[in-house]
């Protein structure tokens, strides 16, 4: 272990960390060392990391999951928040006894999308917990960069999930600064937490109405505590007919697809007023088939690729929106649990009724929210 | 007749209009009465008119004209320069004897969409020779609105093409102004008339490098003379590759995809930069299949639909580019014809061996450059 | 009278209207013929016309009046809405009966500024009850392309200090979208009507914090009551240090100028942000010093000419703040009296301890809201 | 010395270096001991370093480098390009034996500015040859984030001014992505170095009409030579009026201000166009009186600061702009002098009849370009 800077608290030696011991589903909380962060990382003791679907993509080991993981074993897990031990002879700008939240995009910093200031779309770029180690554990190493610190006024757990908030503020913002949020239509396809998360941060940029468009109940209960004023079950409603209805015919100026459904995304182009924006984070199982003619050419329709957050305009944004209470995202933390209960977390996450579900390494007690 | 304003020149009584006369291929140009102007539309004696791929979609009747033009007997023809011969009453800024070129997009000026600055994409758009009475004509009539002044220093046929020349400005620009061209790689694909001018305008707003993608050998030698820096045929070279190599690996920041054709722009997505922008403006046949994950979510690429010209921004930019001579436009206008010889004219237009083929009613003589 | 297309409402011969009879102070209401809107025009029936600051100097007839109004005998007054009751010949998308609200900035349409979507910036403007016959009258005539149609859910008072309003919608919006409102800090110097209305615009558009700047304690509190977080009174605090506090040395990264005063511009910049953005609305009495070394250049600040509000995205953007209730005006609606109190209602305003004043041609009771 | 990593050149033990030894006018040329770069530095060896008008006043020590330098000796200058010889432990990008140009904005990289993408403007900015060590010297020391790696294609001359070549580039592209130059009439007000620059620059991105400004006549016919389409000498002509009448009255979409004369800036707001864009990069001497009303918020002009260079998104454009020869700035570089003859060259540059003065440490022979 290097020096600790100044830092009185012990490290322990051994940690727990869940574990991909195979190429295979399951996962194995191990003891293990702690890891030694190198000069420009820092160690953090995790105090909660969130579950990503891309966490249970991993855990289930899917198709995706063999193509993409380069290797085994390794911990997994990326949504963390936690408090900084140790900080590598080269940080300079870090104290132990920080709390910061997880930027999980990795960038190379010398390509030239880094270059003119695209750092979340590197072309070198690697991921916490699905390229290098991850944080599903008692500490995370991190890249000092990568090392967000949570100002006042946000309560832990919500730092815990900083970074799929910020993938809703992201979307929400775009590429355009989302002047076009405010006084108009949005529509949110698909409300599982980031979409949650997007309903509130439209409803909070002064968008005019927030059509949440999502066929699990549990999800769209949700979408409307946090602020949806128009709810839509596409099984019962032809979301585009309602859409189009609500804005006489006009559109929708945003959509927001959250969703990764083949069939939603052409939805989505197809509820898009004229010179709208569709920003696209939902990830399809394949490729997508679209109308370009009808819904994209002749409307002057945008398609807006988004992934992980600016660096760091929208942690900036995420904090200001965190912390002065705009958006509350505590309906969307459903359920807390300690590591060691992480296939009951896994299978609330899967089960679609739930928010977020946060491991939380250091809790004795379970305290899981009740499903609303 | 209405009153004339005074302008002396005698529009006689009847002209030569070529029209759809049955719901089938072929057209035939026959004597009518000169239409009259109404209180806010102006008639113009036509100087020449161009062919456009949609006229040639009309001409040959397919599945598209047969589900897309309202009615028949019509005069089809759109893209047209000429001079007002009579004004309307509620026609107050222009004068008989000015030379204008036509905006073909005729837009109702009340609905949201043109309330907000974006008529070309109005919700009740109607076009020059689709919707109504159209150019290939010895007069055609214009909403006052749509007739643009030709300023000095463009020839009278680069001003008959002022509007598809219009469609590569607007699409090089974008709707974000164009700032990502100047220093850039960009891309064109597919080199009909609209791709050549494209070539040239992205010249001539600073590309590092154009380069124009293109099989057909006539059109890829046009793009060169246009100034494209670099010339592929998608044939015998993977033009993803070829830009890729172009790029170091980094990708066109800017495609602007002329051609229609969904291999096309599949590849355009796959040419693209991170965080690049595809201008779409080719019309494919049927439903296109895009592989969004990693072409534009993980990329975020923005695709952009372009249609017409921004009215009227585009067309001040359009006559600043022509009449400065920083494009020269005569390498693409490869024939003109007489009005008479419209069989030939769309055969030369469907052999692929042209650039732009001008139908013109006044002149006897014919006049066809032959292909280079 | 021209006819009345079809609405049966019997339109006086002769109405009442405020008018400058000389250049110099006071104004007179007298009984004159009601207009005749030309083909391209629409007669209104005032519900109701807000008092200006402009209002005020024409009524005192100071040196900006004397040299700015072309002409007397002239009615002014100009924020006003009303109905419709009789269309010119040319007047298409209207009808009798309809409820509008003005945009006084009449534009020629046709240069080279209104050609590419800048109307309200037009080379040739003209602007209501400045430079053609106003609105303190029981009829005004109007441009047919000036008359914006009040949608359902904005009360008629709302309407008539719509033109205002969008002023501050078109200050915060900027030029870019108002994209840097959201979750960041704007100040407001100075909270006349328009002040008080960009406060409660930036807080329902997200802004981090509003501060209200404003020496004037009746507006301050009304500054407060529109949602205003900070307030500041700059005759016992210094604004800067007090920005600058609130945001540990970084500054505002909007600031909308609506007082004027030229210690307060320059106070404008110095509390703005690096990379910030001030709006300059509010109109100094003479040339205006400023750092611009320190303050703009090596801070690269922007500042931002605001005039009008944009055609018509600016109205919009207020409809819908209105309708939906995101913001509510009536807190700055202080004051409603008839017509024939004008010289009260002028004094009321002269008197700061106001918000808007509006003149009701056709109540016969006084409703004065007593000052907060 | 640190160890060299893998690099044979052996780095001298002394060096030559122009320092500042007094708070006084003058320099001298001292032997001292290379300095050691830390362990995020690296050492360069300079190829030149180009004489800024900032340098000047430091060497004559004017009321501005006394208020400003914060400590002598030191040695100064900042505009440079050379070899990196040594590379400190924590670089890990940078190999000894690149060739380097040197931004000389040092960001703190951790405040709100530089975490939201906007470093040139940091709030604890520091500037080489300002704030720390300089570079006429044979070594300087540079943040290894601060070396740009000059690519294939740029000339060792052009690199040592590709700084103050970015700071025009950045002039031109301004905050908004320089989408007003192509096709509009730019005006250019002071023709010094970076004038001169801009003035190609504005060329290269497709504007209508560049207008070079400037009273010097040496400077004026380099203006010519960079490609300036209107020459104006403003002691003989009105500049507001000709830009006025070369533009019909309309005036010029964007002013590059670059002469940091205040009626020049008055002037800059007269000849500009309503809703134009000027960018302020002349720095005046003192306070500037304006025109707020007329010039700014009644034709909603936008002023923008204008400092340094985006990093590194300018730096891009300005490679890709030097390497493919869209801009050729040799005609610029007027004079080459070794760095014994400073005195010579300070006061070569201080005559006005030069373009850029290069001192060249390397070079025993004087190759001055004789004045044009």
């Amino acid at each position: 272990m290097r020096r600790p800077k100044g830092y009185a608290r012990t490290v322990t030696a051994t940690m727990r960390a869940l574990r991909k011991t195979a190429r295979a589903p399951g996962a194995e909380l191990v003891e293990m060392p702690v890891p030694q962060p190198r000069e420009d990382e820092v160690l953090v003791r995790v105090h909660g990391a969130s579950i990503c679907g891309t966490d249970l993509h991993i855990f289930d080991w899917n198709e995706w999951a063999e193509g993409r993981i380069p290797r085994v074993p390794m911990t997994f897990g990326h949504e963390v928040a936690g408090t900084v031990e140790v900080v590598g002879d080269e940080v300079h700008h870090l104290q132990p006894g920080a709390f910061v939240a997880a930027e999980t995009h990795i960038a190379c910093g010398h390509c030239s999308t880094c270059q003119t200031g695209r750092a979340h779309i590197c072309e070198n770029l690697r991921i916490l917990g699905v390229d290098v180690e991850g944080a599903f554990a008692d500490y995370v190493v991190l890249p000092a960069q990568n090392a967000w610190v949570v100002g006042e006024g946000i309560d832990p757990d919500a730092a815990s999930v900083m970074e799929p908030f910020g993938n809703a503020v992201h979307a929400a913002f775009g590429t355009g600064g989302g002047e076009d949020i405010a006084t108009n239509a949005v529509a949110v396809i698909g409300c599982g937490p980031i979409g949650m998360f997007a309903v509130s941060i439209a409803r909070s940029l002064g968008a005019w109405k927030v059509v949440a468009i999502e066929p699990n109940d549990y999800r769209r209960a949700k979408a409307s505590e946090m602020g949806a004023d128009v709810l839509i079950d596409p099984l019962e409603t032809d979301p585009v007919e309602a859409v189009l209805q609500l804005t006489k015919g006009t559109g929708a100026e945003v959509v927001l697809e959250m969703s990764g459904n083949a069939r939603a995304i052409d939805q989505g182009t197809r509820m898009l007023a004229r010179g709208g924006r569709m920003s696209l984070l939902g990830l399809p199982d394949g490729a997508v088939t679209l109308d370009l003619n009808d819904q994209v050419i002749f409307k002057e329709a945008r398609l807006q690729g988004i992934t992980g957050r600016e660096m760091f305009r929208t942690w900036q944004q995420t904090t200001t929106l965190l912390s002065t209470g705009r958006v509350d995202v505590s309906p969307v933390i459903t359920h807390r649990l300690p590591l060691e209960r992480y296939e009951e977390a896994f299978a609330i996450t899967a089960s679609g009724a739930s928010g977020k579900v946060i491991l939380l390494p250091e809790r004795d007690t379970i305290d899981p929210v009740p499903p609303a």
